[in-house]
């Protein structure tokens, strides 16, 4: 059983999703994608397919066993790892997304990200050297000079530099008004850079010529807090004029942190300027760095939310083919007697399971391939409209689907664990790893608690209010269209009833801030967020349904049993999550303060 | 921050639940326990904790990075457990609840398994061979032979022999019945056993002079199904007629299963009669094997939920003491300048994990707890209504303790990661470790889908409703004696209709079974538990609101910060997780059948 080797992702389900679903050929109409066509997305998307299972899921395990090694201020990894980041750059995945003319592929957000979810479903602590790399390199575009884009970003864009993002320190994880790192200017234009960092993935390794740290830190006699903080390129290697790599940049490696899981992904404890001078060079303008940070951390929070949907739905396709070929147990009628055992998917209570995952993890996988489409819309639609209310639903939606997507896919990994029972607390099978690989998602690039003030502090009253109300137009747009739709218009209905508590329960909230203050209302972010996060999920549920009731009336039968699935687990979602909306807005209109109140000498 | 040394167990929470919650004094009215008094219970559970935290705790994570090792048929761990082990055999606790003429000290279950929490909590794995072997040694007491008790049971009561189960088949994992390892009578009243097990814990070691497996195997001829299974004495090695090792009996270790936590616990692949003949004893008589393992069974299950629970305190006491100590981050009302990062218990959503923690773990502590006394009230008793109620009432809590309380600690401990962040997620704090570990008390000794249909299928209609109507007679009777304590009116209340809606769904799926049949009824079983566990947690809140209500009346002012604690938790508890019961109600009530209906090819 430990040899079942099974698709990462069912190729139907992408298909369904970004064609029927999100029907992302319509992006061909915009003119930067002119030249695309489901025939192109579809090369990029088997090329990302191919290279993923032959070159980076194999060695997921054996990264997994043999952590990255400190020795002497050098991290050696496996050497599959350097092997399969080759083959990533030679595809040209590093700048798939960039212009022509720089070497790319030009294609839309939303399918590099459906590419790049084959690679996080395959081995997602080997992708993340790639995601930090493409990230990194998107800051730059955004917002570094013509020159540092030209020495830094574009040898990122060909896999030979690859990209960290240097935030938190010891002192300060989620609190980056903390931030202690120190850059003092010197004569000429470069900073000298000092102190610490913790957590940094991807800072320490010999799989590119130079690593381009962007790093936070304080010019000398900046303001204190979040408004002080200016972002700096810290190269490992600083740069001869040709682009050569010249002299260390003293960017010691003190320590690797040592994880539960993700751990070929090397998470280092940082030191600038320690033995000799390290250099920086400033992106932008002083003191706007967290506003910088953010254009990568937002995406990060994307990738976030897409890799632990793959970790998910890598956990369910194994438990899955697990549950139709291991035979134990009769059926309750037929319990006694020599019977030959039944596959453990005739159990209702594994398919209950089996279901409970799909219905978590497709949904995500529907979600953050909408929110990347929402960046393509951003960027390239020609009506100003569009683009802002694309940006504005975006901005709603990460840490919506950051968190939801982490909280849910971690519970279909570990009902991927509960399936395959004793075998999967073991080793020999893949869905432990999935689950120690994907609690880091809750943790990491802003916890959940931090998306949740984000969301009901910031998010929910963003622009006076629209960001929350073109979310909420959408669904009911949904629900309106699945309305007519048979079989789906009860669905719909409570789809609706929960928006109608969505939009009393926001407004109660915000209304509160006045007369109760600030911090006993975003006490509440949590399920605030939680109640967002189950209509989004729904909401995702009903889109596929309309999608799939429409090609149930336009195929032959014998395609029918996929789509079946699809309207099943949304019933699934209705029957078994949307409900857990009234209780959470029942608790949070009584404007909850258990734990507000909750002194901390009553623990 | 890493060398937080916290103690495993409130020892107030240890008192209040057993002499305020549970008034385990009580107990010296029966004869067996005439002799104990408060005084004799704290000692032993000082001890206990004395033991546990200096020889247990300090190589929890020493043996969890240095997994048992197969080395030329004998497997090596690190010499802490062994220490460890004998001072527990020294301080008498193999025997601490067996009679004092045979060296026990004769104490009630509750305050024996009150002891071994400590052990639990500091480390499970090395517990593990001290659980199985007092749990073995009771099965022996109840079922074996004069003979066979002094040659394997007595030696297994000081700690001589260690014991094991030894159910599981390859193919045979959760269905018994499928059970193929076989014995043979020979002439002498021995059993030549054959075949394979798989999943044994504690079966190979050298910790102890012998190993006693008990073996469930077929004799030949015997009926086909769980009713053909004899249960086997297997020792590693044969006894001389004096007791003393003969020969090795061709008990062999294939292989270790590599887990992903508990790693301390050996748990093999065995192989009996291979190389040389392996004989048994058989116990009790022919084709009852199963019954008298059960006996052993049940024990365990409320071991894996205590266990759990434990792993689960455990976490919750290190990321309350993290976050009083650990600084980040400003309240919502000041969050610019220069001020000094508060301790992350002020901020609410930190409070909000803490409580949720709480609810779960001390209601799973005073639930188990609870199922300890009903076994020696079932045991002592004089009034043998008393007797059997108990023995029925705990015959329904059992898979309900076992599951919910391994669920609810799962998420305690998921929690007590996401409060330590990214520290959380590294190997150098104990609270992944917890996590890793008790992902297993889900799977082992039936997996929570099996306890379901155990609750659903057996439990709720043993004795024609009997052992539930008890259930609903004790939580009734909490109520009542809540609702005339001010500010417990309106939990009581709730927990009242909660009540109501499980007699309603009880009696409308035991009903059903005629018209749908037994399978569809039976696909509810996981949502019927959930309610079941829902309701028996919020049982064990009002009960321990109920005592510190009362204690707060009668205490002096300093005390009251723990009974408030106490108080703010069950409020939480009927906030956030009673209102779920009506969600459940609801769902099964439409008899659900959204997994029942999907069919395989629709995945």
């Amino acid at each position: 059983m430990a040899t079942l080797n099974i698709p990462l992702l069912d190729a139907r389900e992408q298909d369904f999703v970004l064609y029927d679903v999100l029907d992302v050929e319509s992006l061909g109409a915009y003119n930067r994608f002119a030249e695309h066509s489901r025939e192109t997305f579809d090369r990029a998307l088997s090329t990302a397919r191919l290279i993923a299972e032959n070159e980076f899921a194999p060695h997921n395990r054996k990264s997994d066993l043999n952590e990255p090694q400190l020795i002497d201020g050098r991290v050696t990894l496996i050497p599959e790892i350097a092997g399969a980041l080759g083959s990533f750059a030679d595809a040209g995945f590093f700048a798939a997304h960039q212009d022509y003319e720089r070497g790319g592929m030009q294609l839309p957000w939303v399918i590099t990200q459906a590419c790049m979810c084959w690679f996080y479903g395959a081995n997602v602590a080997t992708t993340a050297y790639a995601f930090l790399t493409i990230a990194a390199a998107n800051l730059l575009d955004a917002f570094a000079s013509d020159s540092q884009k030209a020495r830094y970003m574009l040898p990122m864009l060909d896999g030979r530099f690859f990209g960290t993002m240097a935030l938190s320190e010891p002192q300060a994880g989620s609190s980056l008004g903390d931030i202690s790192a120190t850059a003092e200017p010197r004569e000429d234009d470069l900073y000298r850079i000092n102190g610490g960092k913790m957590w940094i993935s991807g800072a320490a390794h010999e799989l590119s010529e130079n690593i381009v740290n962007l790093v936070l830190a304080r010019i000398k006699g900046a303001p204190p807090g979040v408004k002080g903080l200016s972002l700096f390129i810290v190269p490992r290697y600083r740069l001869n004029v040709d682009g050569s790599n010249a002299e260390f940049n003293h960017v010691s490696v003190i320590g690797l942190n040592h994880k539960m899981g993700y751990r070929g992904t090397t998470n280092t404890v940082l030191s600038f300027g320690d033995g000799g001078e390290c250099t920086g060079e400033l992106i932008g303008r002083p003191h706007h760095g967290l506003s910088y940070m953010f254009h990568m951390m937002n995406e990060a929070r994307i990738v976030v939310g897409l890799s632990s949907t793959m970790l998910g739905l890598a956990g369910h396709r194994y438990s899955l083919e697990y549950a139709r070929n291991r035979r134990q147990g009769r059926s309750a009628t037929r319990k006694v007697g020599n019977s030959v055992p039944i596959a453990i998917i005739e159990h209702a209570d594994v398919r209950r399971m089996l279901l409970t995952q799909r219905s978590y993890v497709e949904a995500g996988f529907a979600l953050g391939l909408y929110c990347a489409l929402l960046v393509d819309r951003q960027k390239n639609d020609t009506d100003a409209t569009v683009r802002e209310h694309s940006r504005l639903l975006l901005e709603f939606l990460t840490p919506v689907f950051k968190s939801s997507s982490s909280e849910y896919a971690l519970i279909a990994n570990d009902l991927a664990i509960q399936i395959l029972g004793g075998y999967g607390y073991t080793r020999d099978f893949p869905v432990e790893q999935y689950w120690r690989d994907n609690r880091l998602n809750p943790i990491h690039e802003g916890t959940n608690g931090i998306q949740a003030i984000d969301l009901l502090g910031r998010k929910a009253q963003m622009s006076g209010g629209l960001a929350l109300a073109l979310f909420i137009e959408q669904v009911r747009k949904t629900a309106t269209d699945a309305s007519t739709v048979p079989n789906l218009a009860a669905h719909a209905q409570s789809l609706d009833i929960a928006v109608v508590h969505l939009e009393t329960i926001s407004r109660y909230l915000i209304g509160a801030v006045d007369h109760v203050g600030i911090e006993k209302v975003l006490a509440n972010a949590k399920p605030y967020l939680d109640i967002v996060g189950t209509i989004t999920f729904a909401w995702m549920w009903l889109k596929q349904a309309i999608a799939a009731s429409h090609n149930m009336a336009t195929t032959a039968t014998e395609l029918h049993s996929f789509y079946r699935g699809k309207l099943q687990t949304c019933k699934y979602f209705f029957q078994w999550e949307i409900p857990k909306v009234a209780v959470l807005v029942d608790a949070v209109k009584r404007l909850e303060t258990t734990w507000f109140e909750m002194d901390a000498a009553w623990f």
